[in-house]
């Protein structure tokens, strides 16, 4: 593995500030191969352009840190003293005028505890180039990322073979925790999406507890297991029973525009091109007004991240980066469909990591 | 219900700044009255002091917000264009020169888009009386937290019955999360501990896939469900066959520290007083240097929330309010043991949520 406290080095180098500060979440978690809780406590590496970095932490967490062999100073505090003392120790070791940060996971109070240490501190929202560092996926990380699919799509198959008319939305998410757990989830990505009917029309629908399934409704599943520290993120819509044929017709749109995306995808297109070519197959149909998303977002150690799909972002893929290729149609007040799949990029096409089968399914 | 917006408004008032500015989290989903995710996408609600509140929301997440009766103007921004303009609309609307948000919540790329549109602006970290406002339990908290609390500990009972000599923590915590979810939990408050002998010495530690569970070792779970956007959090010891004579004795001694948590409790103490009281049972046993911890702290929409029960808190409990009673003994390389039990404050003394037996309990 090359050193990754270098890389965090050319970040600052290249920002022209003098460190990079790390909180837990998605970066800290690569540089020290452990993850470590967002609470209440402020937790920080920084990294500064020259020389060894140095750490804020729990006194309580010290012992787990200790095992990570940090090559610097770490400045401990306890909760009944307050973390005051321990930032401006940092400050006296490590002073700093300027500092990027990552805008997206460091908080306010962490911020305001370094300028107070720091008076005067420049503080440089660094997320992009910061989080840049992991967009491209190594080979034991694209592991990783395949065994949370794997783990979601049987998870998915067993689900799928237990719905019955009459559950309710909350009962079938039900099953589908207790499947991924059961088939090895470390944790859930995120809080599923299970989203019947009209349901199916919100794209970040609550799955409710008052509503049976009928028969002829869709039912939207959009999920997935985290395992090793990444994310699976799939969707599929199926039928309880034979669908008509407004709905077929939506399945069938959105369906050719994900096989759109499996089919342009490749080392060195825009994602400006990449979206244009997927959400055009949707606005080519008679469903154009039901477009509400763009065709997805990056997929690791974080649920979303780098590269965002979408027009306007002239982002130039490359092999290694993963997201999801996830159009959708939503009609509000009747139903929505949408088909997911995490793409691995290659240099000479893509590889989509999710296979659970795609074409319209029936069930019940 | 009280009018939630006067609350926030009050704040603003009593902290002389224009207004007070939520993200999701605990307090947006208290006055919203329903969560939303933290994610890449910057969502914010502006309480001011005077007039109607003001958002700013994805436009992915318009519909469901539309939902919640929000009496003032919502700023939309879609993925494609940014949320830029949406803040400079927001800024035209209200114009702020100070606001007060939470320093535990808001993430430093919300705070620099309300700078950016608002030059020159203030930031008070305003955590601790905005997050005050839930720290007294209504009883429909209080309901939901107890409702959480019996999942969790049924959950327990199921797998205490089921864990055997050679599994390890890794299948144990398996175990207990498929019966959390079959109990009924929403999500899980936390990731749980499962430790097994000298991993039970990290207050922190991870469940291991390579320690298998020998005769005679502590089992420490410490764990909880959510349900109803509330949490438990619950610690057990437990040893799987005969512990010795040393164990025996800890267990005894943490156990006295806990029951003196339970019997000192009531409106009027601090904080301070509870948690001498607590730690110094510990303090006076032969076991004084495995210390690690205080008391324990808050709980209800977080885990770890205020009043954090600690020396040098002279915050005053009263009735409503919820905390953690958790003392512990470590001693690293050899194992660990807490108890843990979530203490309702009341005016007359408490009352334990959890009741989960206390006594030492062998299992396998």
């Amino acid at each position: 593995m090359a050193d990754r406290y270098s890389e965090y080095r050319a970040v600052a180098t290249s920002l022209g500030v003098d460190a990079v500060a790390l909180v837990p979440g998605p970066n800290f978690t690569r540089l020290m191969g452990m993850a470590f809780s967002t609470n209440e406590r402020p937790k920080v590496v920084v990294v500064p352009r020259d020389g060894p970095p140095a750490a804020v932490m729990p006194n309580l967490e010290i012992t787990l840190f200790a095992t990570l062999g940090f090559p610097g100073e770490v400045f401990d505090w306890r909760d009944q003293t307050g973390y005051d003392d321990a930032f401006v120790a940092l400050a006296r070791h490590l002073p700093l005028k300027s500092v990027a940060v990552e805008g997206q996971a460091m908080r306010v109070f962490v911020s305001q505890a370094l300028e107070k240490a720091n008076p005067g501190l420049r503080i440089v929202d660094g997320e992009k180039p910061i989080s840049r560092l992991r967009i491209r996926k190594t080979a034991e990380e694209v592991a990783a990322l395949e065994k949370a699919i794997r783990i979601s799509e049987a998870a998915l198959a067993d689900v799928l073979a237990k719905v019955r008319i009459g559950q309710t939305e909350k009962e079938v998410e039900t099953m589908l925790v207790q499947a991924l757990f059961a088939h090895g989830a470390d944790s859930l990505a995120f809080s599923p999406i299970i989203a019947a009917s009209d349901n199916s029309a919100h794209s970040h629908a609550h799955a409710r507890d008052d509503y049976r399934i009928r028969k002829g409704d869709p039912l939207l599943f959009d999920f997935g297991a985290a395992w090793g520290g990444f994310n699976a993120d799939i969707t599929r819509t199926v039928f309880v029973g034979e669908p008509g044929a407004e709905a077929r017709d939506v399945y069938a749109t959105v369906l050719a525009a994900n096989l759109k995306g499996h089919e342009v995808t490749r080392a060195g297109i825009t994602a400006h091109d990449l979206d244009d070519a997927v959400i055009g197959v949707l606005e080519a149909s008679p469903y154009a007004d039901r477009i509400v998303t763009k065709t997805g977002h990056g997929l690791g150690r974080l649920v979303h991240e780098e590269p965002y799909i979408m027009r306007g972002n002239q982002q130039v893929l490359e092999a290694g980066m993963v997201y999801t290729n996830e159009p959708g149609l939503y009609k509000v007040g009747a139903f929505g469909v949408r088909i997911e799949d995490d793409i691995l990029v290659t240099e000479d096409g893509c590889r989509s990591l999710t296979t659970f089968p795609r074409d319209l399914t029936i069930i019940g």
